[in-house]
């Protein structure tokens, strides 16, 4: 039993008032709790600005840099012990911690090494210098600067280490302090990571401080130069960005929410191409038990090809073990809570109102634990509004007909009202170009899969800090990763002009 | 006497309900007026998102360049009839309405030849290709493309031609169709200007809309594929952003609001660099009668000048004649309405109470007509808040006294919780350097006079098209314009992955 603490002030505090009870989702032990309150935020925020920011910015990119590597190191030290954590706490078989927690350490590294390239400067250098009149001494450069407030995270309860290590990863490069909220079932994950962050010293003091508990009070404190970026259900995200107080203080938000994402076979694929269709479909429903917020939920079938793909994921998801991931053999462990499975279950029964039940359902497996089955469903009107706008998230999808042409495919897509990853199974590039154009603007992601990609791609569930992650609409109107873009979210962009032997100089290329 | 009509679908529409009078702010004639309802906001967006915006995207950015630059080239046509509107029912001295007229013909010409060098493609590339894995087949490509829903831009009374011209230059380039409300009080010249480009039929039917009236119960109306753009005050723009159906459907809003921008005297300026200070600050002051958003409204002086800058600022303001602006030699008109002048005047009031008054006040100048006189404060203590928070949109700036450190200036710069613009005057570069560093996280740009930018330079309240427009904070944190930057409000940015031979070719740069 543990009562888990925050990290704030430079020292641990014991939370105090509500309790909330961290349990083995795979057999509803009790593991601690986390007491909502105790912590004073005007505090915690006066820290962060005060101590943690002059201190980041008196570093060089480079030298944050340096910081990200040797914390992805500190934290891959752990690897096993934080595995079992994961395990515990998470419901996750290994595989699905290692996504997790490779997932985190794997994109601190990335941008360590994206850092350690940046200049040894206060500023970074935002496009072409410009002359802006007739006359060539008046002279324009647009800089980027870390902004001299806090960057509030408010993690999801999924990925523990991986949500929490890349919004890190781009606000303390970025020169900006974080405040990071941990998601609360799966909590005992984050707060280790949190105690190795802490206890490594590699950050300076003020950079890095950990709530346990509740975080709402912190968000009426913020001001213009703070920015708050949230991982979680899209209600909670709307209650944030109308949150009065941001909205009159111009407070940066950025929001990654519900996403039902489609992925599209193909007339055309077969061999390798549907190979992968499968194989990544059966995953992203079954990886972390279908709570991933890039896992496909809609499945795009040509009408012809139904019978085909539903023997073909049948037999994938009839082979996939569900138990308690502590045991070895077991590919698919428990959801997250009993709050969680509750969701999941009138979820899938929602679905179940305008679908064939092909595999699964929401049926109890299990005496004990946060169980629920591999649930395969099959749309009996493809145009069923519940299809498009609720996410189960949970091991759950949704087979949609179509006829075969791109432009019905997107208009399916489309229907989601804005998603974070759209895939795509095919070898017919008319098809690919003209479906990629019909939904790109409604996705952050678009993912093709053909024969060349057999064996050489992650998956479409896999974020990657490379690029981009965060979609329109229902998915929050976000963006986070994506290389430098992922710093933004902390920096101003500031036009500077002036004499260009000063402008330019002192702030453009012309001095490098 | 006209009462202004709306063009939507394809045809105008009169008004219908409450009234709204336009005058001439300098004799306070009765010119016409504009009734708020009497559009459908529903078929209004409908033919944006049908009709209009299939148009422009069927067509290449370097086709709706040369659309823009026909605008352009039409509306100069017409610049002397619009330059007597401006006068008219704008209160625009000649200087004041060539400068929003020749900002909107030139941001139109500006986006017109920036297009012309885009490729003839439905996609921006943005940024470079990435392999994404250890595998040289994954890759990755981010690209822009054009949202499939409608831009609806708020326009401010001030710049009726400029502002609107800028918005619509950015969203139609970037495919998008626009929906045009007016700011009411000097709607006259925004509808002339809406005539001539519905006549000039350079745009595809259903691209421009026009909305002489109220434009709220269309917010009400809006998806995850519109834009709202809105330029006015802050607190009309919190409204906006926190309208409930926008913060749930994630619409993107982008807000230019009050700033109180500050103008900074180095300690060490003198000659050609004190003179760009005083001719700058007495511009702004006059300009439009200080109703520009990027106009001074603090003047930062070290406190062992300030009886010199009063001395200077004095001189030039008092040699400035205020006056009906149909007569030639009048360098400054009324305010824009009997609501702004209230609204001014106790906007003074208050700065008054913590100011000694140099020049002017809020006492009536003239029996008839908005006319305010020229009001320079010197602030009794520069700490007081109301100082650094209240925007007096009229010809009004307060001095304010620091130290000579750069620090100082930055602080109290800062104090404004956010703004547009920043000028600083100094041939010390460590000065400068120090001072720019200090201020650019709170401003959307910093501009820098110097010995060397003498009769080089646009003064700091002009806006030009190739550097950003917006500020964080109090000034809505918003971006506008800067090139290719002004278009992102109208584009998705998606990242595709999967076979480079595939994703290269199709979406990259491997196929040009």
């Amino acid at each position: 039993m543990i009562s888990l603490q925050s990290y704030v002030r430079g020292r641990w505090v014991a939370g105090s008032g509500d309790t909330k009870t961290l349990h083995d989702p795979a057999t509803e032990a009790v593991l601690g709790d986390v007491r909502q309150g105790g912590v004073d935020f005007a505090e915690v925020l006066a820290h962060a600005t005060t101590t943690g920011g002059p201190a980041l910015r008196a570093m060089t990119f480079p030298q944050r840099a340096e910081a990200l590597k040797a914390l992805s190191a500190k934290l891959h030290e752990h690897r096993d012990e934080l595995l079992d954590i994961a395990t515990q706490n998470g419901g996750n078989t290994r595989g699905d911690g290692k996504f997790d927690l490779d997932g985190c350490t794997g994109t601190l590294a990335y941008y360590a090494q994206l850092g350690s390239q940046l200049p040894a400067a206060a500023h970074l250098v935002d496009g072409d210098g410009l002359q802006l009149t007739r006359s060539p001494r008046f002279f324009g450069q647009h800089v980027l600067v870390p902004r001299p407030g806090a960057a509030v995270h408010i993690n999801a309860f999924n990925f523990p280490a991986w949500g929490m290590g890349e919004k890190m990863a781009c606000a303390l490069l970025a020169g900006v302090p974080v405040i990071e909220k941990a998601g609360t079932p799966s909590a005992l994950l984050a707060y280790r990571i949190a105690q190795l962050v802490v206890d490594s010293k590699l950050l300076p003091e003020g950079a890095f401080q950990f709530l346990a508990g509740s975080v709402s009070g912190l968000l009426d404190l913020l001001g213009p130069m703070d920015t708050v970026a949230f991982t979680g259900s899209s209600a909670t995200g709307a209650l944030i960005r109308g949150n009065k107080h941001l909205v009159t203080r111009s407070v940066r938000v950025n929001i990654e929410a519900d996403s039902i994402n489609p992925a599209v076979l193909g007339p055309d694929a077969d061999g390798d191409t549907f190979e992968q269709f499968v194989a990544n479909i059966a995953t992203d429903m079954t990886q972390k038990a279908g709570q991933k917020c890039t896992a496909v939920r809609r499945i795009l079938v040509p009408a012809d090809r139904i019978a085909e793909v539903e023997e073909a994921l049948v037999e994938r998801l009839r082979a996939i073990k569900v138990g308690n991931p502590a045991n070895g053999d077991v590919r698919m462990g428990p959801v997250a809570s009993s709050e969680a499975l509750a969701t999941v279950r009138a979820g899938m029964q929602r679905l179940q109102a305008v679908s064939d039940t092909v595999l699964g359902g929401p049926q109890a497996i299990a005496d004990r634990g946060y169980f629920v089955a591999p649930t395969l469903l099959r749309a009996k009107d493809p145009n069923a509004a519940v299809l498009h706008e609720l996410e189960v998230f949970g091991p759950c999808a949704t087979m949609v007909a179509y006829d075969g042409t791109a432009a019905s495919a997107a208009a399916l897509c489309n229907r989601g009202g804005g998603g974070l990853v759209a895939s795509a199974y095919s070898d017919d590039r008319a098809f690919v170009e003209a479906l990629v154009l019909g939904i790109a603007p409604w996705h952050g992601r678009v993912w093709l899969g053909s024969e060349k990609t057999m064996s050489q791609a992650t998956p479409p569930g896999a974020v990657l800090p490379a690029t981009i992650h965060g979609g329109p609409g229902r998915a929050g109107g976000g963006e986070e990763l994506g290389g430098l873009r992922g710093l933004h979210p902390y920096l101003q962009r500031t036009a500077i002009q002036g004499d260009r032997a000063v402008v330019g100089r002192a702030f453009g290329r012309d001095g490098a």
